[in-house]
């Protein structure tokens, strides 16, 4: 049998791994929340995360408690006596605090040094019963705790793995794992090393995974990991593609030649507005910024929609004949960046029009009187279609993202609010500002995980 | 029961329809060149195409006649027999005469004023045994002379109808409808105008017509007709979609405004160097012209290789990412020009290259191996996908014209034989030349058949 951990495994452990102290620390706060939660009579207390399956990499400060209130509270019930116990909890220790919302309110606070969230949740049954997402948490806990005791090392090697490699967190801008997906992945490979092996050689796109062997639901996601606790929902829903195929890579080039690089996160460079301009001037494209004040709402909000706006502008680029290299997104704290690096900016004044099908009669006439003694060539007829090279309505990149085609194109709801308000196009160097200087780094920068190690040695 | 012939047709038969005296003309020499054959006692004369179906347009001066010869002799005694007869014969009818090849060699003599083609071919006994394509012709003559002998009038109207569309003529350049099948369309829809009434209304791809309804072999091609005389033939094959359509059409058209301008065929002018250049300002586009000497073989083989030849270079184009308005090609006495119009002449320094899928371990390996510390960005990942930024290979289509891949991307054996030698590769107005004005002409004034006559009036 191969040793169960690596030298630089071992050596990362040493780091990542919580002291006695600090887990006494943090163990011995759990409790007295727990208690104080009880105490009061109306709700009862429970550590969840990863404090309570003790899978949390050293040095993490959060600490989440959940309140269990009777199933038989309307939303509104819950809400007010949830929230209310929270903060009188929050100040019997001392703490500040701030509401925030999920699905339902919760309380976040700072209590000695940690960030505690107060969640107020139904203690329903069993997870079937569920009436919010946040219902399902104190199941997790349940399921994972026993499941993982003896494995918690390999869930904090592999949390740490993926962080290096950029693909921790389930939040929208991420697409990457949560913590409980990191700890199903332990539990159905029975290892660290058995998860990495496992997406070097057998991942791909489709693959379903079902520790319960209890799926009740298709998804179409690159990966379904099917929930222990609720056969009709996918842990890795939010995953992407990219994130999934990075992982792969990165566990191929981890099992090839393992080495502590791997658990480091190399986070891109800002970029200076020079380096910007010789970086533009080497590549010879164009760049354009569509730039807007970030919408006040949440950003797996946001993002999803800033997504689905680059999509849509792409589609307009291409409709109207402008090739792109390559686009993304950023939410900024105060400003939202769509960017697109173009190989095009300018074509010339004819634009060829597809028309109908010449068998279609009626709608062959309409479009030769719409046209005739009007284009530049045409109406003429290629193969079993009618054509005209009409003058280009958009003869620039910077033409089309000025017109109301630009607004009207299926820019997500927040995004579009915001740009309807104001928007700038920044061109080239000008994209540049200190809030995009990380963002426009990684964008010029962009290498895959793996090769970011490889190019380090 | 509506009139058989409208004004206009009328009028237009009464300017196509040969005089008495130009048939008294053609058929007595007709009739003495079959005598002289049959007088050699070694073939049999018979007059074939539209003179031998009363089918032809006044003021044609075309006469065949096929000498027919036992099947059992050789095709190098068949060659020198019939050619020494056919010599004997002009040279007795005291014309001058050149041999010429289609699938036999034949003779072609100016006799009388007449252009008279002495054809030998084998007289086999049913059109299934026949031994080369000019074997099939004497079938045909006999297959239509009876059935037509009514609607010559009609067969008239269709030809000259289908010459002014610019859709008569079988050979690659046109790519429309041979003599024959007008005559089968005036077999089968009975008159000039059910032809145009079912091309205006049921005409489609993929249409089959089938006389004799015997067809005994499918065809991919835009419309079937399957020969009365050899169920597996398509007398359509040579007919392009373009064409076919524009003949619907101009149908659709004739049908509902009838005028004899629809038997007129408008020519495209020649377009001067300066009417050029000024189109191409206007449309902004860059034009290009790949310009060598023509091959010495004749039209029926250069023109599908030239056409070949042009879908090479535009995927070629494509591939290397420049845009493409229009292409075309021209064969001149002289010279061959292959035509692009582009909306791109030339692209940003840097190229994206699509690698491997992320699942294909060994190829990512080389992949990553090959570009590493060599790109503009990346290797990096997309969806399953690596992606590289490289240096572009070629960033001007001048560039890729000039390049060996040009040479290489598949152009016609004829074509390429004649490139390798020489070419020029010229620009805007430069693609000028006397030789092309009319073939520019035709490219910058792309029109339908149909809206030539509108814009017309």
């Amino acid at each position: 049998m191969t040793q169960r951990f690596n030298e630089y495994e071992t050596e990362v452990l040493k780091a990542i791994r919580p002291s006695e102290s600090e887990k006494a620390e943090i163990l011995s706060l759990a409790d007295e929340l727990v208690s104080a939660v009880n105490e009061s009579g109306i709700a009862k207390g429970m550590v969840t995360g990863s404090v309570a399956r003790d899978t949390w990499i050293s040095g993490d400060r959060d600490l989440d408690i959940f309140m269990l209130f009777s199933p038989e509270l309307t939303p509104e019930e819950l809400e007010e006596k949830g929230l209310s116990l929270a903060k009188s909890i929050a100040a019997a220790f001392g703490g500040d605090y701030v509401e925030k919302y999920a699905q339902h309110p919760y309380l976040n606070a700072a209590i000695r040094g940690f960030d505690v969230d107060l969640v107020p949740c139904y203690a329903v049954e069993d997870a079937s019963k569920i009436k919010s997402a946040v219902d399902r948490t104190p199941f997790h806990t349940r399921y994972m705790r026993g499941r993982i005791a003896d494995k918690t090392d390999d869930v904090r090697l592999l949390k740490m793995f993926s962080k290096a490699c950029g693909v921790y967190g389930s939040d929208q801008m991420t697409g990457g794992f949560a913590g409980y997906l990191c700890e199903i992945f332990i539990c159905y490979y029975g290892s660290f090393r058995g998860c990495l092996k496992a997406a070097a050689e057998d991942w791909h796109t489709g693959l379903v995974i079902d520790l319960e062997k209890h799926q009740a639901k298709e998804f179409d996601d690159p990966l379904t990991v099917i929930d222990p606790t609720d056969p009709r929902r996918n842990v890795a829903a939010s995953l992407t593609q990219t994130r999934m195929s990075e992982f792969c890579e990165f566990a191929r080039g981890y099992l090839k030649n393992p080495s502590k690089e791997f658990f480091v996160r190399k986070t891109a460079l800002p970029i200076t507005k020079d380096e910007l301009a010789a970086r533009l001037n080497e590549r010879g494209t164009f760049l354009y910024g569509i730039v807007f004040k970030t919408p006040g709402i949440i950003p797996d909000v946001i993002v999803p929609q800033l997504k689905r706006s680059e999509v849509s502008i792409a589609a307009l680029l291409e409709r109207h004949g402008f090739c792109i290299n390559r686009f993304d997104s950023y939410m900024g704290d105060d400003n939202c960046i769509i960017l697109f690096e173009m190989l095009t900016e300018s074509l010339p004044a004819v634009e060829k029009r597809i028309g109908p099908p010449v068998w279609e009669s009626e709608n062959s006439e309409r479009f030769i009187a719409k046209h005739l003694g009007k284009t530049m060539s045409g109406p003429y007829i290629r193969d079993s279609r009618y054509y005209v090279e009409v003058k280009r309505r958009y003869p620039t990149v910077m033409s089309l993202f000025k017109s109301r085609d630009f607004i009207e194109c299926g820019l997500g709801k927040h995004v579009k609010n915001s740009v309807v308000k104001e928007y700038g196009v920044f061109t080239g160097a000008e994209c540049h500002r200190d809030e995009f200087a990380a963002f426009l780094g990684e964008f010029f920068e962009e290498k895959s995980p793996l090769v970011k190690i490889l190019e380090r040695n």
